[in-house]
């Protein structure tokens, strides 16, 4: 057919489908081809409930499914599971694919290509890491493995490696199945990105449902009998497992990009403009393997979250669509939940504004998620960043119960538009007993940093 | 003492007593004497949570009280209860006050004078409108009084007079306590501060609680039988009531002020400056009495809230210590919720921004307050209006329940930076499958928002 397209979209999860749908929706059969090519067996899936999943609070493997194949084939993408991009031939426009299950290799022919190659999860080089029993959380299977372990084998003790958002979520899904959980990081607190002492509000609420954490102890190995993880060994202790989980998170799965001279940065991430296109002619790119702007530091980043991978993936389709959208960075937001306590931050923390050269006042206030008589109220914790002297808003921290982390969206978009602490005082949020005491603690918190900042005037002016 | 001065506040609510605590943390009792008259028997409570007090949701009225008289004088301010201010003389700088429970009249002198006096609850000239049995909900005695009622007299039949949010928190309190409650409004909708679509929405919600709704009927008259009230009358029916709540809404108490000639406004509310000065020299006033600025329209609006009250009494009370501080103004940003439903609106809605003179694009979406597949999400609805042309967010409105209300927060510091609902779909919000579906329900309506936006311009270049 003259004049006929071919889009071919390597990795089928949330950017690469988020943009082959947006490419459809502005393009039809006719115009446009679209081929995703996918290395695993499921696509269109929600990775951020994969805890949820092993731990049985999602009831199976499909609810995480978007969409099938069958459902994008109606649609007019084909898309093709098992199938794995190993080669990328810019000059020649054509992309080498290997089935999975048999059907050996061949080249596939591309006008537009684009990368939606997601991440590659950190695996520690030590011996025994291989070790059955021994499992990751990057993918479907990984979920519905573990789950199946924890249903069939009845384990007892489980080891989570890694306190990020992932090996928490990990820690809470074992322990809420019963297990003895220990969580073992070399970093000195869970959940680096938040300052020591927001961090440690975190590492009480874990050891309050019974997590052991052993912190500032790397992993130095797993003792294995007959192939199967036994133990995980640190310098000052050995654990015994029955089950291990890896969370020590991941980095830009840039590498088949990169070999082909896809340009990547000092992330390891693939560059990309506001359009999501790389730096090669006719290649775009979206999701966990490229870099986006930090909106604070300025700063290139890469932060794998399935919320990014949507909107590039969605600004990268409506581009290749011949529409116009632009992504325009991040500001660093992330939530999580663990058993009761609730954990957000956006923005810079301390070390990350004075690596981005700021310099800081903070101000940290406990406030209550609704009113104080009424039912339900919890305690919070709510930090805030500044920059000295103009008050400008950096980044702020959240630990706290039922009601405390999605306050962070209001203070990531007071940052997105550069508000100052003490501009912040007057902002009209919503206010009701069941909701907020009568200062919301995001107003609290603006208010002691304006002081704190004022302060700071007075006595170095 | 030399230098002395004098501060009289009338009013020990919210307004008076933040002004009273600032002025006192900036000005130690050596420098200036602060009195404050306050006529009911209480000072410093949560206006806010006489719903809750009424229906039993918190135990005691001890709990709304956020700081007793002593602890007031502990620290320096005179606060004197039953204490009503019946003149101010402006040219002699100084207030007529009468003690309520005796002890006659008497001028009493000031160098500054806080007006703080509070709402004048809507109250119908109707025959039977001061019949025993028929309550308002203004003050901490009203909710007293109410509870008593509910606790000892066991009533039946329950009429609630008026839709707005205190009509409707009254109707979730009573449905509560298994009363059969009515709830009657001239208006075609409950919360009036909504578009109809959404009200129509908050309507099935209270229809759904049990909530029996005769809207569009404003109320002719109470029947009442040997001074006691029996039924509430419309044109088209009579609805039997063992008790009456009205819930009729308010107006600025500013009477006292406007008869001693302080300048009022067409929403007749006090003038002020940003830092709460009225045009009168010398005297300052906050709260439900004052009129202030809406930052959509730009127009004079008096919204009787204890955020706002709280807010301006703490300007009015840094200044009056020698600080400097101002308030900006409102955004109608309010939150409220009805047994399992949450409702929320900031900015202008449909109306009000037709009213301003806008030309408005409206979208709502029907989205989920978690993951899909995530327990405990529950679907809700965000309207968001925005200008025509140039798709700055106006307003927006949520109706939905548990997590869904809040959501506000993020809409009114969205609207309060000027953002335009194109660049708030690049927003970073949090995003967890417990708090959040991959695109947040604010980011589904700035999409769709853009998008209506984007068709208008080129149906009609």
């Amino acid at each position: 057919m003259a004049g006929r397209e071919r889009l071919l979209v390597i990795g089928g999860d949330a950017a690469g489908m988020s943009a082959a749908s947006q490419a459809r929706r502005r393009r039809g059969p006719d115009e446009l081809e679209i081929t995703v090519f996918e290395r695993g067996h499921h696509a269109s899936y929600s990775a951020c409930g994969i805890p949820y999943l092993a731990g049985g609070v999602v009831a199976d493997a499909g609810a995480l499914i978007a969409r099938t194949p069958e459902e994008f084939r109606d649609r007019g993408i084909d898309l093709r599971l098992r199938t794995e991009a190993t080669e990328i031939d810019l000059p020649g426009g054509r992309v080498r694919v290997r089935g999975l299950d048999g059907g050996g290799e061949r080249w596939e022919h591309y006008d537009r290509l684009m990368v939606a190659t997601g991440a590659v999860p950190a695996r520690p080089r030590l011996p025994g890491a291989d070790a059955v029993g021994v499992h990751g959380v990057q993918v479907l299977g990984d979920g519905i493995r573990i789950r199946r372990v924890l249903d069939d084998d009845r384990p007892r003790r489980a080891v989570v490696v890694g306190g990020g958002y992932i090996g928490l979520e990990m820690a809470e899904a074992m322990v809420t199945r019963g297990l003895e959980v220990s969580l073992v990081d070399g970093a000195d607190q869970p959940m680096r990105t938040l300052d020591p002492d927001m961090g440690a509000l975190v590492a009480d609420a874990l050891r309050g449902v019974g997590v052991r954490l052993y912190l500032g102890e790397p992993v130095e190995g797993f003792d294995t009998s007959g192939g199967r993880v036994t133990a995980v060994r640190t310098a000052e202790r050995v654990l015994p497992a029955d089950l291990v989980v890896l969370g020590l998170g991941v980095r830009p799965g840039s590498d088949l990009a990169r070999a082909a001279g896809v340009e990547t940065g000092a992330t390891g991430g693939i560059v990309t403009d506001r359009r999501m296109r790389t730096r090669s002619e006719g290649v775009w790119a979206a999701g966990d393997c490229v870099e986006t702007r930090h909106l604070v530091s300025g700063a290139p980043v890469a932060i794998a979250l399935g919320t990014h991978a949507n909107k590039q993936g969605r600004v990268a389709g409506v581009n290749l669509g011949g529409g116009y959208a632009t992504f325009p960075g991040v500001a660093g937001t992330a939530v999580a939940k663990i058993c009761r306590s609730e954990v957000a931050r956006t923005g810079l923390n301390e070390r990350e504004a004075a690596e981005a050269g700021f310099e800081t006042i903070t101000a940290a206030v406990e406030s209550t998620t609704r009113a104080g008589y009424y039912p339900g109220v919890t305690t919070m914790r709510t930090k805030l960043v500044a920059e000295r002297r103009t008050g400008r808003l950096l980044g702020a921290q959240i630990v706290g119960e039922e009601g405390a982390a999605k306050r962070v969206d209001g203070l990531a978009i007071a940052l997105w538009n550069g508000m100052t602490v003490e501009e912040m005082t007057g902002l009209d949020l919503g206010y009701a007993p069941p909701f907020s005491p009568v200062w919301d603690p995001v107003l609290i918190a603006a208010r002691k940093a304006a002081e704190r900042v004022e302060e700071d005037m007075r006595a170095a002016p």
